[in-house]
């Protein structure tokens, strides 16, 4: 690819789960003239699904398409999570990978999946890092990011019982979650990037007397991370360090645990954000909110997470490693 | 006390630490004349160490003022905390408390202490709760509030360890939450309130995938509640129940540990906010925010929260048992 196409990635865009709003979003977020300036949207998916929910949606997109003809909008029950549904939302994600990793797209991004037919689809589906490694046969590191707007969060662990979040730390998972973060960070243009590591305990840990973590864990390996050249500040008491970040103080916050994060990050209007994949040798996004069967085939499904979404891509790709590979 | 006396409660208001804001806090929320028309304030405390701060605030308000004279303003350092400003802050808060215990005043206020000073000048000292069950030899449940506008968060566990807090949970400690809270929300004028109950794990457990505590210890806490008449709905997953409850479903969200809440009321604002100690006779009420030592006896300290603090006790005092208690 040339530099012409540098300047207008390529973003492979997987439609979702066909039950909910994903077709009417793929439709109405390719149709937006910003979007169709930023990138060379290839939307992957089945045409019928896709015209239908251009029809909801009531806009006339012209799009380039891979059309795998796999699902007969006839058989589409909205509002219900379906094998089907499921089946050809794993199709079209799948086929969206290949082709970044094929060097035919420059990022991937996807419309809203609905977990429940995803697993009815493929039982051992846990989650879209573990389908994408899967998919990929990437054995590195993978993280999900959180972004609202300017403010990102990344976690250490992400689906650990509370209970056991405390032994899960350590040191080496900590630095790997910063210099994670920190790549991902400069990818998206944040140059330097300034990362906020948030403590476990209440009060971080109050000098030891609620908890040593803080001291034996955290710490040392914010002190690691910098030595290493890696843009980490803290432990900050949890309850503190998004009210930092939202001051402008950070551009991302570390957490310890899933809640620590989404508590906040929900509170501040997540649902508008986008959710990353990172770790990949391309950017994968999506917008943050589910598949909102309540108003699937409305027309009233709101495009901005899904628009956010492709210009991070878009923005990632930019200055990816991707990137550069496919000009050569 | 009569009935207009009832309309018009006695509030205990002790003086905090002198070497914050809280002599300036104290002038100029006496000051104010709402105050002045839903309550009658006695403000304990050195009358000089008031007149000066009321000097900074630039009021000059009138005032009922039990005057212990023990501390010479001219030995206060501001910015420093002192056990001599710690020692006056717990005597004035002692003598608050038992005005209140011999029913010479319906509720008590008090304006910021400093951790650090109260533990300079009284060692064991660890928070209000302990100290304030010591002076009034309460031996029942006490429990801290924190509360911004109509919003209330109380917690099951406080200052536990992360990895403790699992194992700190039963369901006889959630079902005394929920009464302490359903208690103080009555008393400040809720009927009926309206709690939401926050799960301990990511997802709420996720049915069990990532933690059992939900299916062992609150769901059945929620139900007992209910039984006994309690208004408790839940558990729900912790990074939803916040929106929930923002949304106008909950007047108070019980939460399993201190950051839960305290992450989701600090980036709502809770330094605007008030914190009471419930499960006492009387309400005990005080701005959310610190002494500010950075700001203080520059007269610029925000009197909302404290306000808000004074408030809160007379509408509860208005309410409480004690209430009854005083007017025969």
């Amino acid at each position: 690819m040339d530099s012409a196409s540098r300047a207008r990635p390529v973003i492979a865009l997987a439609m979702g789960d066909p039950c909910g709003i994903s077709p009417e979003l793929t439709a109405k977020v390719v149709a937006l003239e910003e979007i169709g300036k930023a990138a060379r949207v290839v939307v992957i998916g089945d045409r019928r699904v896709f015209d239908e929910g251009a029809r909801i949606a009531g806009v006339t997109p012209t799009v380039e398409f891979v059309d795998l003809n796999h699902l007969d909008p006839s058989t589409v029950q909205r509002g219900v999570a379906s094998k089907a549904g499921g089946a050809s939302a794993l199709a079209n994600y799948r086929h969206a990978l290949r082709m970044a990793a094929d060097g035919k797209a420059h990022a991937v991004c996807f419309t809203p999946f609905n977990k429940q037919a995803m697993r009815l689809a493929h039982p051992p589906y846990e989650d879209e890092i573990g389908f994408t490694s899967g998919v990929l046969g990437f054995k590195g590191a993978a993280t999900e990011f959180n972004i609202l707007e300017g403010l990102w969060n990344a976690r250490v662990t992400s689906q650990s019982p509370l209970a056991k979040v405390s032994s899960a730390l350590s040191i080496d998972s900590i630095v790997g979650a910063l210099e994670l973060t920190a790549t991902a960070l400069r990818a998206a243009g944040f140059q330097p990037p300034r990362i906020g590591v948030a403590a476990l305990n209440p009060h971080a840990g109050d000098g030891g007397n609620f908890g040593r973590e803080e001291i034996d864990i955290i710490e040392p390996a914010v002190k690691k991370a910098k030595a290493k050249g890696l843009p980490a500040d803290g432990p900050y008491p949890a309850d503190t360090v998004f009210v930092r970040a939202k001051a402008g103080q950070f551009d991302a916050v570390l957490t310890m645990f899933h809640d620590q994060g989404q508590i906040a990050m929900k509170l501040l209007g997540f649902d508008r954000g986008v959710t990353l994949l990172g770790g990949y040798p391309f950017p994968i996004c999506t917008p943050a909110h589910g598949t909102a069967y309540d108003i699937a085939g409305k027309g009233v499904a709101n495009v901005g997470a899904a628009r956010a979404a492709l210009l991070l891509a878009v923005r990632m790709a930019h200055r990816s490693t991707t990137a550069s590979l496919l000009q050569i």
